[in-house]
């Protein structure tokens, strides 16, 4: 059937799941069923929700008491017919989780959604494989670092910055999040200078890497702004999706802009840390950005400074890039990556991932260039199959950071 | 100072709320400080995040029981200064609760801003008072209705319905806000559709209503559409900002398309309901609303069916109407509204708002008119301090409301 079938876990004071399903499942489509005549049931039918599946889980008294009542917990799969909507995130949203959101305990877990309407999303331009040929680097995670402390600062102290991360062989840097147009430092400057260092250090060393430019600013200026940092030669677009919304994220891709966007988790806090409001993870960090056209996806780590569950972390990370229509998007466990978090982090998302560091370059005691260098031998080392101490010995770098942060052993 | 200060609700585990929050002023601004050179410090400081105040608040078992940790629990201010963002919603969202949405158990409670920054937000257009004059209302709370069960059904089916409403002497009547574009009611044909019935209406009884049409689509060409809406007659437009990003909203108002915008609270109980993450109601549905342009806005009554705390609610009321620089947006509390709710709704919301009910009023036993009639009924008993019992005497719909739904007294 062509419908989006939504998985929500549902903690009912009532006690009665199926009742809660049912009501959901029309209160959200045609409003009522039993009560109208059979000629009407004949026309509506097509536009009926239907409930797919009710799983019902075990009560935690834990929750109870904090609920102050007691709740019967459960998965509840309820199937929204495609003719109720347009083809559209704020349409499929508000069908799905409009209303329903403001009822209750009730969190949303999951999308599925029909071939017909999952061919009305563009997934990523680029995809992991189109970032690969951009640095042309396909054997190893990529080592992505960010600016920092740029706030005030003029254009040279960037530009060095960016230079110092870049020798230290970082593939890709990104604008901090919290850096936005300003006079100091103006986006479309940013962009020129920011490619005229990389072509530098390229020519001089023969190593090619990225700079991700924050695109902020209006809603409707966006477009015009992005085009005109390809024009300047951009090569990634760094976007707090959850600031402006899914389908504005959609939309630039839909324009073909022709720019790897890396999708900032910034705000989705506010969205998934409850387990009983909000949206799950995997599904809006990972299923929907993907959708929507996210090149990149940044996450909080399961190990750093800022932490999700390490089952949600994978979580995310499958919904990128397990087999799809859509291109892969690259995952980014981020926040508080230090070199000694490498094997856990190349274990848990393979060498088609990311490591995202700022303070893991940036507070290397030898600057930040040997910070680059500690985070490439740690990546080198685990993909031959050595333990971080024993590649220490030979790398200087890399044991002054492991003497700094420590390291962890990788059990599998 | 011309800054942003943004008060959290944090529930600290590391039991420290003063190194929580310099951690956060530093963290989101200059990023460290005390180990900046003199002259680095004296080109940065005013760039530097400062903590306004820290309120401790009691500990809580219950709390810690269901966090599985002790935790300090307090309200925490921190001015963040313009200079660091762009004056647009995304990147303040962005600097004060971007990153930190993630970390741990961290509510937003508040933003106050600057004179300075709050004059480049647009406020809403109409307002309580442009809405009245469109009316032609002024002595009474406003009565709206909305669509019912109109999915899957056809333009005939909703003019009916929509005529039945204004009979009854709703003033305003909303889409259902999951009605989106579709073949069968085409947005531009609802437009023209309502606005022939709400002639006719007119022309016959002199009763004057308008009609909230469902703006729906693709961000990118909301404005193209509103625009047309306004050419074809359309009077109000519904909008499920949440869906969409709040600096939509703001720059459909500041396109200046010259019609009321009905805010509807779709998926912002994703964002609002948890105790320890996300942003709280009055400053969400009511401060960040009005200062976007919103000239309505609905949120969940604390009555009904779909039910907020009545602080909250009445949170979200005040910071609609409260004296400031901007219009008043005027407050529909909603969900689950009957005739015997009026006495509470009136002495709760006050005569500048909405009463707003959709099974309230198509679910009377004498039918859609009654309905209407029965809520208007109510609303003349309440401003003449005589209860519903004693009007219902003399008023057969508001009698068998009354019956069927009952009433509450209202005690001061």
């Amino acid at each position: 059937m062509n419908a989006v079938k939504a998985t929500y876990l549902i903690h009912d004071s009532k006690l009665d799941l199926a009742k809660k399903a049912e009501g959901i499942a029309l209160g959200l489509t045609i409003g009522s069923w039993t009560d109208l005549p059979q000629l009407e049931q004949e026309q509506l039918k097509k536009h009926k929700g239907e409930v797919i599946s009710i799983e019902e889980l075990a009560q935690d008294s834990r929750i109870d008491d904090y609920l102050g009542k007691n709740v019967k917990r459960g998965l509840v799969t309820i199937s929204y017919p495609a003719a109720n909507f347009s083809q559209d995130f704020p349409a499929i949203l508000t069908t799905v989780f409009g209303k329903l959101s403001l009822d209750g305990e009730i969190k949303l877990m999951d999308l599925e959604f029909s071939n017909e309407i999952k061919s009305s999303f563009p997934g990523p331009s680029f995809g992991i494989e189109g970032i690969r040929s951009k640095v042309g680097v396909y054997d190893r995670p990529l080592l992505m670092s960010i600016f920092k402390g740029v706030i005030g600062r003029d254009l040279s102290y960037l530009k060095d910055q960016l230079r110092q991360q870049v020798l230290g062989g970082v593939d890709l840097v990104k604008d901090d999040e919290i850096l936005f147009d300003n006079p100091l430092i103006p986006f479309e400057e940013r962009v020129k200078s920011g490619k005229a260092v990389l072509k530098d250090v390229f020519e001089k060393t023969g190593h090619r890497a990225l700079y991700a430019v924050n695109l902020s600013g209006k809603t409707f200026e966006l477009l015009d702004k992005a085009k005109r940092a390809k024009e300047l030669g951009a090569e990634v677009l760094l976007f707090n999706v959850f600031a402006y919304g899914l389908d504005v994220l959609q939309s630039l891709v839909e324009a073909k802009i022709e720019l790897p966007i890396m999708a900032h988790p910034a705000v989705s806090g506010a969205l998934t840390p409850s387990e009983f409001y909000g949206i799950h993870n995997p599904l809006l960090l990972g299923k929907l950005l993907r959708y929507a056209g996210a090149d990149f996806s940044l996450f909080p780590s399961p190990y750093g400074s800022v932490a999700i569950k390490r089952e949600e972390a994978l979580g995310i990370a499958n919904e990128l890039t397990k087999d799809d229509q859509f291109n892969k998007t690259i995952p980014v466990p981020s926040a508080g990556i230090h070199p000694g978090l490498v094997p856990l982090l190349i274990r848990d998302f393979g060498k088609d991932s990311i490591i995202n560091a700022g303070g893991g370059v940036h507070g290397h005691p030898d600057g930040v260039i040997a910070g680059g260098r500690a985070f490439r031998a740690a990546i080198e080392a685990v993909l031959e199959g050595r333990t971080l101490q024993e590649a220490a010995k030979n790398d200087d770098a890399l044991q002054k950071a492991i003497n700094l942060w420590g390291t962890v052993e990788v059990t599998q």
